[in-house]
């Protein structure tokens, strides 16, 4: 195992100190001078026609700069899928959900911002809506789209073997029925959006927290008709994403048109009310499943049925149904199965992409029914799933091959240091333990974007300073970066300056979205490094006199290996560069071998290897439930993830830490109440995220089965456990209570309830 | 001669618009949140000793956050010249002049700036000044630096051939003395610096007007002793340079160090008056010269002596006095030379670079002469000039190469628009003509920064980012880059976007100093973009089955020359690339073949090629003088500049109309008027620069000698003329009045008193 420098060691984030002492630049740090205050018109309907709009008197008051309707856009409708493509930057014509955007206006201050929405007259003609997705995809349900009918968004069916047959092998088959929970990102960045439109240049800058500053660009120039090199979008720091910052915005829209139309920059900031109902939820899924098994506790069968309640839009609800398939196959080795997903438009706020993008809800499912079935079979959970789960090296359904899988090791460590089957097999009072485990793609097919760029220059000191395009959430991707190069050029990450998320400056990068950035932009950098790396090896070798494998980088300088004594700074073999009439840059891309072509899996035909690689994880939960009350406090978490190789274990265990609280408040606290459209609880005090007092111990496990392709072996951290982590705790109530909930979240009161029955 | 799209074209500058609707950003139109605003406290005393500094009573004025003196300063000295370095960033035991700077205060607001530099106590002890140069140099003047005996700042003797053989030779001896003023640059925009220092990542940034962001980064860095990966200086758009934004100023200092004590953004902006007397100023020189020529007018000897008022600190003096022997010798060829020239130390303010740096004072004297010995001699100015000038070959005694030259060209054509040799022997009643000419460098050695680097690379429709380190001071270098990209990618200028002059996005360039941008840095962007097409091309070679050759470029596509219908969209070949693993990035780079390695001339040693190129021009100027006033009206000016190939005319001719002006000012009416080392008349109204209605009817001639190396044949614009020019009005009053004035400027009172003397 060679030796690292930077690479493998526990260093602080780049980021977290301005970001503690508050210098970090989010966007509403940003003022530009003229800056106007952007506010945004909301329908109060479900479901309506729009008759009539009279925007006159809002435009007339003192301070108003620019207001907008749907007919000041180019008209446009845009979503992630081109086929697809279902809402308007503005509402139009109708109006599908509470808290759809209708105007825009921009003005001096938001205090007259807001007094112009009221001055604002929409007529509309309401129309019948529905909520409830089994509803809507009835015959004769209100109609809410168009080129829908029985508002079916998409539909998903995925066979693979043959069902009947898995039906005669089974020895046990279970039939259940689970339903899960809306729910918000609830990223600690509420939206906000800021646009500054030259006139002159006819030029278009943005800030906005997103996902990739090069989706933003290309879908603003797509539906706001401006030349791509016309739209530049700017490196802010960005308050949390979790899938909920992929797409455009329509504060993008807004903030961008009405800065073209006042000739001045724009910002929007979104309430916290408008971040839990105007931009995207997670899909709550109704699911029901066959679950099939021999005595020995081999699968043989799963037959699944999933209706997801997609809301008003399309948004990325074709990946959301569909792309959990294949955590299943890289999971769990199933013969005969079938997969079948519909996703339904309803008059429910847009549901769109979320961590886990689906997985979470499909393995809460899955996780539960495995550990009822194991106990039909008198075998404890941990048993089953090894019995079950896919080896490295085998070859998926869809034609994916596993190359790297550290799945069984993360199930046996979590069990172990969690002493899960003892526990398991005799819950002491009140306490019980569950465990769960899944698996993760990374990286997917995104055309132009599959690959990713890095560059490196130095200055005049031998300094470095890195190009990606890469985008940090808050997930430390910046400082991986560095650290490479820092590794690579044997520089401190002090002496390396980055610039990242800039369309302008940054070369092309998938963004932070498939879990792609740890395998794929992160190789693009060390090759970048190794390329810069070996024409300064080229050129101190002429210096020294020394063979180039004679030669290593350090301490800003060259030297021979063993001999420190004999080095040259890489100052002077930069300037020897110049001089020779060669600069030194280093440039590096990678691009994962993918043979799936297509967009997304509609079907079960093999479509060869759909991503670089997968990741695994496994979690043990340790829960105390109250009988009285049904409040579960979970006490211990034993996180596995295998991660390839930890970059730095210290932003791993953070992302560990992260995965086990999100699944913490998916499993026992956290969902969007809904009534007849409308959100009722869309701030934080009737919406509970965990608190400082929630977290539980946390014993984060890493797991490195180093991948062939990955940088140093490294894959994605933490995304896989941020799955098995929240079925692990529906287990775990489960063996504390011998209740099993088969709906998120599973409050207190949904315990309460049971225990009273079943005591009865 | 090929046939160009973009460039040799007359095209309104990428900035022009940007410029006329005020949307450009300059620095005074930056605002960051927190920002403070900085003042200094200025000596009153020519030359003092401080005693003693009391800021108490200013930091405790409420909205001040932060104060500085010298001692809060690293106690470096800072200057151009490594081992001349002798100014302080703020002054620590002396002040030297009246303006220099003593004390930072940095405040809420400019008012309570000012109201605290009023409470700020400095005691001095008044030391004896000296202001006359002849004086300051004689035994027993006050001394200014303990380092400097006879407050000699620099002195420089180069001799060549032998000045007493050149004697005897000599049939017609001339001896003169001539003396000129001291000048302000008078950029439209003051002097303004924004610092923005973040405790966090320990970074600062910075906006200032430049002409070059690397010197800044560099001497900032060494000065202020901050790592050079941690200082960024980001582009703003300039107004004005003129050679005036050479050096690191101490309103960088101030504004960096009130930054990082203040926590918050500074931003500092002189007033007019600071700009005149506490930014740097044109050097007045005294000159006395022996000129002797043979009977047919062929130069003999030259033997000149220069003393020039240097003022209170080194600055760029010693390549105010040197340089300007490198335009003697390749534009006259003489014999026997001996150049000796003294820089003093006075207390006077800071003489430093100024457009021309020096050559206008010596051509002054120089073509003022010509015209004497002309006459004695029965020639006329055109014949005797014809006669002496350097041919294109020729290898100068500095060891240069003139590898392009179309002076003769110049002289003759200017003569001839103007209808020189005729109104010369003729003058009509009042009116007179002169000629004068020049020579300029292109480029010199700039030791790490001699060279320029340009990158390319492309968006996902095709279009480019182009990276250069160029900075734009108001000549359209900008401009220039991106049309240069624009001829060889086949793409109009609006699909091309420039990121330039930014320490971090930028790769190395010289600035814009000696004239190298068009021949060097403009070189480095042709030879990015020709890496990038051929490129483009084996590309499409392969997709459209051709051979390389037969490919264009053009509308964004390439096609086959001739039938442009089999074509491929660069968008297609971008993405062709990012597939075949191999990304598009072109990338340039030229540095000029030097000899001469040494930082600049001391003596007469052969030092080789010391610029890249020579650039020449001549100008023929018609006035009419008003006997009675004295006043001078120049009616025409018929300019001539080799600029090798112009890249744009139309920028090229503003460059001439600027260099006109630039003389018409010098020669006439622009002069710093000193009392007791106070600057008398630091305003727009006092200082007269021309104004619209002193503007001449003026005829640019572009003369194209293309030059081998520089692109498309490409050299400098205008800056040789803008010596020309100069003369040619001094020697055009001479012949209009019959009065020769040898002192600058050319003022009504100076005709005025002569014509009273000689009609008596």
């Amino acid at each position: 195992m060679v030796d690292h420098q930077w690479v493998g060691k526990r260093i602080p984030r780049i980021d977290s100190l301005s970001k503690a002492m508050g210098s970090a630049k989010y966007t509403n740090d940003i003022f530009l001078p003229h800056m106007l205050h952007g506010k945004i018109l909301r329908s109060p309907y479900p479901h309506a026609r729009i008759l009539n709009i009279d925007k006159k008197r809002a435009e007339r008051l003192k301070g108003v700069k620019a207001v907008i309707t749907g007919r000041d856009t180019p008209g446009e409708r845009y979503g992630i899928l081109t086929e697809k493509r279902d809402q308007y930057l503005l509402a139009i014509d109708k109006v599908r959900y509470i808290g759809e955007e209708v105007v825009a206006v921009a003005a001096l201050d938001e205090e007259t911002a807001s007094e112009a929405l009221e001055l604002i007259k929409v007529e509309y003609e309401p129309l019948q809506p529905v909520f409830d997705p089994m509803e809507a995809i009835k015959e004769g349900a209100p109609r809410i789209h168009d080129h829908a009918p029985n508002n079916v968004s998409v539909q998903v069916l995925i066979e693979h073997g043959d069902v009947l047959k898995g039906l005669k092998e089974s020895d046990r088959i279970l039939r259940e029925h689970f339903e899960t929970a809306t729910l918000s990102h609830c990223q600690l960045e509420p939206y906000v959006s800021l646009a500054s439109y030259d006139p002159a240049s006819e030029r278009l800058m943005m800030w906005m927290p997103h996902q990739s500053p090069f989706v933003k660009q290309k879908g603003l120039s797509n539906t706001l008709k401006i030349p791509l090199s016309k739209i530049r979008i700017l490196r802010s720091s960005i308050g949390g994403a979790f899938g909920g910052r992929s797409e455009i915005s329509p504060a993008d829209f807004c903030a961008a048109l009405l800065s073209m139309k006042s000739g001045r920059p724009v910002k929007i900031e979104y309430l916290r009310e408008e971040t839990f109902s105007s931009t995207r939820q997670k899909h709550p899924w109704i699911i029901d499943l066959e679950m099939g098994a021999r005595k020995d506790g081999t699968l043989s069968l799963l037959k699944i049925n999933i209706v997801a309640d997609g809301g008003a839009y399309q948004s990325t609800g074709h990946i959301a149904i569909s792309v959990p398939y294949a955590m299943l196959e890289s999971t769990y080795r199933i013969p005969n199965i079938r997969y079948e997903a519909i996703r339904a438009y309803t008059n429910n706020p847009i549901r769109g992409a979320m961590k886990g993008h689906g997985v979470q809800q499909l393995y809460f499912a899955i996780e539960s029914s495995l550990d009822m079935l194991a106990e039909e079979l008198d075998l404890d959970p941990l048993e089953i799933r090894l019995k079950n789960i896919v080896q490295e090296g085998e070859k998926l359904r869809s034609g994916s091959r596993v190359k790297s899988c550290g799945l069984r090791d993360c199930l046996i460590q979590s069990a172990e240091e969690g002493r899960f089957q003892s526990k398991w097999r005799h819950p002491s009072k009140n306490r019980g333990v569950g465990i769960g485990c899944c698996s993760m793609i990374n990286g997917y097919n995104m055309g132009f974007r599959t690959g990713s760029t890095a560059y490196i220059k130095f200055n005049e000191e031998g300094e470095a300073i890195l190009f990606t395009g890469t985008t940090d959430n808050g997930q430390g991707n910046e400082s991986m970066m560095v650290q490479i190069a820092s590794e690579e050029l044997g520089m401190s990450i002090e002496d390396i300056n980055l610039i990242s998320a800039d369309t302008e400056l940054s070369p092309l990068d998938p963004g932070s979205y498939s879990m792609s950035t740890t395998f794929i932009s992160a190789n693009a950098v060390k090759a970048a490094s190794l390329d810069a790396k070996g024409r300064l090896i080229d050129l101190a070798s002429e210096v020294l006199e020394a063979n180039p494998i004679d030669i290593e980088l350090g301490n800003k300088s060259a030297f021979i290996k063993g001999t420190p004594s004999k080095a040259i700074p890489i100052k002077d073999l930069i300037k020897r560069a110049y001089e020779k009439g060669k600069p030194v840059l280093g440039g590096g891309y990678f691009r994962p071998e993918l043979g799936f072509k297509g967009g997304w899996i509609k079907n079960g035909k093999e479509r060869g290897q759909i991503t670089g690689t997968y990741s695994f994880g496994a979690a043990v939960a340790e829960v105390e439930v109250d009988r009285e009350t049904g409040i579960v406090k979970v006490l211990k978490a034993f996180a596995a993830q295998d991660c390839g190789f930890a970059i730095n274990p210290m932003a791993v265990e953070g992302q560990i830490d992260g995965s086990v609280l999100f699944c913490l408040g998916q499993a026992i606290s956290e969902e969007i109440v809904m009534n007849g459209g409308q959100v009722l609880n869309a701030n934080f005090l009737d919406y509970k995220i965990p608190v400082a007092s929630d977290i539980p111990e946390i014993n984060p496990i890493i797991i490195e089965r180093r991948d062939p392709d990955g940088p140093y072996g490294a894959k994605e951290a933490a995304e896989a456990l941020g799955i098995a982590m929240l079925p692990a705790i529906a287990n775990a109530i489960a063996n504390a209570t011998g209740i099993r909930i088969k709906s998120l979240p599973i409050t207190p009161e949904k315990i309460a309830e049971f225990i009273r029955v079943k005591n009865n």
